[in-house]
């Protein structure tokens, strides 16, 4: 089979650990289906900053450049929290989306049957959500021209959100067509009562829905939203906003489920090229100790099988390997109730490679 | 005793009809406690529109300007949804609210111990919550530069946050001293690791926090909070931020307890001048058929006793009364179970009134 190149980037904290599981699904792959991934590994965020005096190393743009896909640990701690700007990983985590030109961000927000208990919501009112959030990830006010200076009151600050038709545009038809695929609903989110920036993306949004007569359209307003979400989970099919109220949106739609060391995530750009890596963060305080829950890291594999690569039938043998593994009962430490039952971050992985 | 001016401002929607069960209570504190109000009633928002061409005349900021108080119904509704921006309901509140000065909006999110099942959220979860959300309101990406221009790739609009020092020290220090009335805990949200404003506004909480040393201080970035919020209610206090995450959050927070007809609000400026409203909106789909529920409102009075008058007593003589009412099973629609046995508005105030 062709070789894919897998630019992997274990990062900070919990990331070295559940990227090996992650990498042990990636070869169970390869013996299963045949298929051929050729890996390599380059530093990122805090352990690039130690080893190499930058977050975003120029050798790892490079690996993730050439490859097909790339696979993300996670990065940060409080180590580099204190750090000058150029110093600190999420900089190189908004580098790398920009210079991969990854604008959009899909986050789904899927329920586990067995770990419906986890969420804080009540299980009724949970009941049948799935929702992605589709999140523009390289405008707004994360890129826009930001400066200090001296006014009338003292020192001030100034960052600037801007947007323009194009961009709009390009993330927007990418959430028509990821709803068409599914229950055929898009909320687009905004605040059109306040922004300019929120105007151009409902102009555009309403100018480009005619395109799309079989998906069903409401526009949300950012406030409301953030409501909705916690009162009818549900009634969401897909969620497109821009960079910042995604940003917010798709962390709270993760924490509806109360499952977030489940979830996975996809970075995109144009064509199929894109970044995959786990909601979850660092977790600090976990790392090294061999407990940290890899079922996010190994289901962004999963992802990267059905959205880069088209492995349709890979990615859900890495699905239902999961389930399988949680309907019988098997439980990380974040998950489990019996905490003196718990497995470790290595058992978890060969129970679902064993069960692919 | 010294005659207290309040400009009301009914607005639309369900407005007018929940404003006047909080003018019953405002004269039934007249008779007990023989305070002496002089009221005043403007026009605002979409009525204003309809009927003087602009959401916010110049009598009516006048009035405002006159009086010891504003108390405001609701404003906004689908019939002034696509007018252009000069003629929308929303720059009435966005005018009024940066030409009385009211940079700073609280906003209570309790649980109402009979209603906690109202909550999508499990009761457990729920439990001992009690926080207030303090917005910063007159600055950020709300009142910035917005515009419109042709770019390389089409149109784009831009808005603009800006933050000075003095404005975010301002809203820290009210956040800083309600606290130390309350359970000495404050979170400030924001986010540093990508906004100069928010790196501004830590310095700046970090700076003055010696100064409160007595509250305890998180920084919270505001994707983590939308989080917690859901995840560890009850551990807030009080949580400050500035205006576009305090809109999110704020309404986050609301929904949260489940009971938002229930929830008041106050805007405050400098000294002891105020405007107090409902947290929910103006409720086109039930407006004129006397069945909101005015608790919110009538609550917005009992704020105002408050803060703006210092009628402590009379405060909680309106407090105790919702209580009372509530807990002898009395409901409005939106907040009964059992539909057919639902108050109208005007038995609920009459019910309040009596029990004060
Ligand atoms: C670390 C931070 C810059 C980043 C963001 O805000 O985009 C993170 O919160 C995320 O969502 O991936
Ligand atoms: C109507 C709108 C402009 C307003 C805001 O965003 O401030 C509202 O959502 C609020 O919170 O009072």
């Amino acid at each position: 089979a062709e070789v894919k190149k897998i630019a992997i980037i274990a990062g900070d904290g919990i990331g070295p650990e559940v990227v090996k599981e992650a990498e042990k699904v990636l070869k169970r792959a390869e013996e299963l289906f045949g298929y051929s991934f050729e890996t390599s590994h380059s530093l990122f965020g805090g352990i690039a900053i130690d080893e190499k005096g930058t977050p975003l190393p120029e050798e790892t743009l490079e690996k993730c450049k050439q490859a097909d896909a790339v696979l993300l640990g996670a990065v940060g701690g409080p180590k580099w929290d204190s750090n000058p700007k150029e110093l600190r990983p999420e900089t190189g985590l908004l580098g790398i989306r920009k210079a991969l030109g990854l604008f959009s961000n899909i986050r789904p927000a899927v329920i586990f049957d067995c770990l419906k208990d986890a969420s804080t919501l009540k299980p009724e009112v949970l009941e049948g959500t799935d929702l992605i959030v589709v999140r523009e990830l390289t405008g707004g006010i994360y890129f826009g021209e930001k400066l200090r200076r001296e006014g009338e009151h003292g020192q001030e600050a100034v960052d600037t959100c801007v947007y323009n038709v194009q961009e709009v545009e390009r993330i927007v038809r990418q959430a028509f067509e990821i709803a068409q695929k599914r229950r055929k609903k898009l909320a687009s989110v905004d605040k059109a009562n306040v922004l300019e920036t929120s105007r151009l993306w409902r102009e555009t949004v309403n100018r480009i829905a005619p395109e799309y007569p079989d998906v069903e359209l409401e526009h949300v307003l950012v406030d409301n939203c953030a409501m909705q979400l916690l009162r009818r989970p549900s009634s969401f099919d897909v969620i497109v906003t821009e960079n910042m109220f995604g940003d917010i949106l798709s962390d709270e739609a993760a924490m509806l489920t109360g499952s977030i060391g489940m979830l996975s995530s996809a970075s995109l750009g144009e064509g199929s090229f894109g970044l995959y890596e786990p909601v979850h963060g660092s977790a600090p305080d976990i790392a090294g100790q061999g407990v940290a829950n890899p079922i996010a890291t190994i289901l962004s594999v999963a992802l990267m099988f059905r959205l880069t690569f088209g492995y349709e039938a890979a990615a859900q043998s890495i699905e239902t390997a999961v389930k399988e593994v949680l309907d019988a009962g098997h439980r990380t430490g974040d998950i489990a109730t019996d905490k003196s039952k718990a497995l470790g971050t290595t058992q978890m992985g060969d129970l679902i490679v064993a069960a692919m």
